[in-house]
């Protein structure tokens, strides 16, 4: 049977997309992804989403939700299913900064959050590149991570409740504004990090946060990776945890920096080979008032416990930026990191996390590893070193296509020895289900499975992604 | 068949207790909940746990976790199961204060835990008046709250990674040490706050803190709600978040703890109305280190804060602890709180939550609900104001038995109209079964079923908890 005729009753023709006018939405912007779906539809409430929801479930038709479609996994990936856009589900119903929560539906962009928030002087602190296309809905869906994990945890400690239409039309709602809520299983944090497998999110209630009035951002080339741990922890103490960033540029990251944007400049006089970039973010007056000396006193404890840590010799260099345009240089060379590590082909990209005090065995590990499988392979890495999170990327020597396959089983050996995880942030997708199959605990693989089959019995919400079918 | 005979030779005759011997078990302290389990079996480790359950599994016979027997809610009710305890899984496997992570089996107690985190200058921050008693597995179990949650999060905030025997004897492996792990549906969370009913909970990975060096503690009179909540706001900036209680003690909770414990010391020369415990924890050495009036930082932090907001009026009177002695007879007063509110019978006890904005909202309506149902009626009432949690205390005046559930009911409709929670940190357990029935959303209350089934398909782990059967 044809659904269309009856979506387009529903949704109006304009919200119902065939043919050419569905590409936008069917391919993710690394191009690795490219589907062909049925139909996008576009419903303009909950309401019409699990009507359409409910057509499809009678119908048998698999459907595949989207939002803002900047995942790197393939979990917006859609052949033959009806893809269901949230981008119209774009209010936010309201931010209330006193109880300092904020209620937005699925399609809102994540930078039109933030505009929202800091109309109301707090900030929904979840931040990464693609915050000026990523919407609410996949970010919850994914679970996104980003650059101050660190300080504010991912969106699951972000979200305090949602409501969804599952896999059969209905919508459940746990919607709720409550810091504390225990009444029944956890399922709001089930549906966040799902991938859209167990049901399209519409809307979420989140946490908002005071607006830090000032920071304290600098470049500081360190002598070790535990140096590195020692000098964020002793910074957790001195701020009293508000470290917002803690972002690990080697070597490696930077030459290919410099020479893929040789107009940039470096930070320090000198190459190193383990640079830092932190920030603290300072919500208190007395921190974001400069003293009898001109200086910010958040400005001022960090350039203390850098001078302090260059005493003891573990500090090399280090750079606080003095104004905002030198805050702006710092980060930018961070957010050039995808342009970087995609900036030659073939590319083998890897979003791994490691117990805090262990990425440094696993760099070295893994260098070993790679001299004895593809000698001359080179890596340039980039990291939130505050949360063990490496985005760690090989350019193979070997052009062997089976090469890649090998540095990954490597990659995920080493991983794996260190109990660290072969994905932190970015999610599963497609492009992990094999990883899943060989490498997630059997155990718990079979009980995502029984939920998936418990929550959608006919497999038809994004079917085959996040939870491998077992045949794979 | 009798199960017996195969459980000692599993586990030894020492630790297959019947009749009389697990009388200690079969009840828990408020007396509420007394059961008789077919035995209690105290497996020496996981693997010994596995084995029970399976054999368990293979009989059909319910099972029923108990970790400290601290619980609110009957939660660790038994009658005809095998009751498991998992007070030998007590080793501290590993406290990392360099990953700030630490390993615990679930038999650990909560105190042990505190106490070894201390040795190394770190904390394990959730805290709450059984912490004496209550052991990990049930700390997790029911996603335990207490009194600062406001800084550091409920339990399933403070857990990275657990390990869980399944209704099959299975163990499943989601011990992730990480701050990032997107590998999946989650089923840490999941794990948390299911009481027992999805499995039990062997160890876990939980986060560690810099221990505060220094607290400022002050009992503060507050005009009213909305400005406490401005308070704690105020705080929050100037602190950069390091609140750590914002207890709420109303004139009617003052006036009965003075009435059971006359020997204590009123906080204020005359009595007010709303009264606010709060502390603050300071980590950073500058907030620590006397000052040349010789006061700490953090505690002359809090001074200005309170002197400004009596300026405005807004504070009525406050007294800041000068010394340790004052800081614990702050918190003894607030400690005495389920003695006051239990003195009295019949008592009908709440533990809510509600949006940060509307505590007095809900304060207000129930006051008014209350002089038409039962005049006369007298409230109780102390809280996490910082979490909108509420121990909402009700001793009827009327004698009439059906008057509980009247009252019960009015609570109830005032926490749903305002979106609030009717438990907030205590859990379901038998407790609370029909009110979940009644007011949990009926969408997610059949998703709960769901995946109760499919995970425990012959229904045999801790059953009739937390999850209403849909026949209540």
């Amino acid at each position: 049977m044809d659904p269309i005729p009856q979506l387009t009753d529903l949704l109006g023709p304009a919200h119902v997309l065939t043919g050419e006018d569905t590409q936008r939405y069917a391919h993710d912007w690394t191009g690795k992804y490219k589907g062909t779906p049925r139909a996008v539809l576009r419903p303009a409430d909950r309401d019409q989403l699990a009507a359409v929801v409910t057509l499809a479930a009678r119908h048998r038709i698999p459907v595949v939700p989207v939002a803002g479609n900047t995942g790197l996994a393939g979990g917006a990936y859609a052949d033959g299913a009806l893809m269901i856009s949230v981008e119209r589900l774009n209010r936010i119903r309201e931010i209330n900064p006193r109880a300092r929560t904020a209620t937005v539906e699925a399609g809102v962009i994540l930078s039109q959050l933030h505009d929202a928030a800091a109309a109301q002087d707090m900030v929904f602190p979840l931040t990464f590149g693609a915050r000026g296309s990523a919407r609410i809905g996949g970010v919850l869906s994914t679970n996104a991570g980003g650059s101050n994990v660190l300080r504010y945890g991912t969106t699951r400690a972000l979200c305090l409740g949602l409501e969804a239409v599952l896999p059969d039309g209905r919508v459940m709602d746990v919607m709720s504004p409550l810091y504390k809520d225990n009444t029944g299983l956890d399922l709001k944090d089930l549906m966040i990090g799902a991938e859209g497998t167990l049901g399209i999110i519409t809307a979420a209630v989140v946490r908002l946060f005071p607006r830090p009035r000032a920071y304290a951002t600098a470049m500081a080339a360190v002598e070790s990776l535990p140096a590195a741990l020692d000098l964020l922890n002793r910074l957790q103490e001195t701020t009293g945890g508000a470290v917002e960033a803690f972002e690990y540029m080697p070597g490696n990251f930077m030459r290919h920096l410099f020479r893929c944007r040789p107009e940039l400049r470096p930070p320090f006089a000198e190459p190193h080979e383990i640079n830092i970039m932190v920030e603290i973010g300072a919500t208190a007056p007395r921190d974001a008032t400069p003293g009898p000396d001109g200086r910010l006193p958040v400005v001022a404890i960090l350039e203390e416990a850098l001078a302090e840590a260059m005493e003891r010799g573990e500090v090399l260099d280090a750079v606080v930026a003095q104004n905002e345009a030198q805050r702006a240089e710092i980060w930018h060379r961070r957010e050039l990191s995808a342009e970087i590590c995609f900036s030659r082909q073939p590319v083998i990209d890897n979003d791994v996390a490691l117990p805090l005090d262990l990425v440094g065995t696993f760099l070295d590990r893994m260098e070993a590893r790679l001299q004895e499988i593809d000698p001359g392979a080179e890596t340039v890495n980039v990291g939130h070193l505050g949360d063990g999170n490496l985005h760690y990327t090989v350019w193979p020597a070997t052009d062997r296509p089976e090469m890649k396959e090998i540095i990954r089983e490597a990659v995920e050996d080493e991983v794996a020895a260190l109990r660290g995880s072969f994905s932190a942030e970015h999610g599963i997708g497609l492009s992990k289900l094999s990883t899943m199959t060989r490498r997630k605990d059997p155990v718990a693989l079979d009980v995502m499975r029984r939920i998936k089959s418990a929550i959608d019995p006919q497999n038809i919400m994004n079917p085959g992604k996040l939870i491998p079918s077992g045949e794979d």
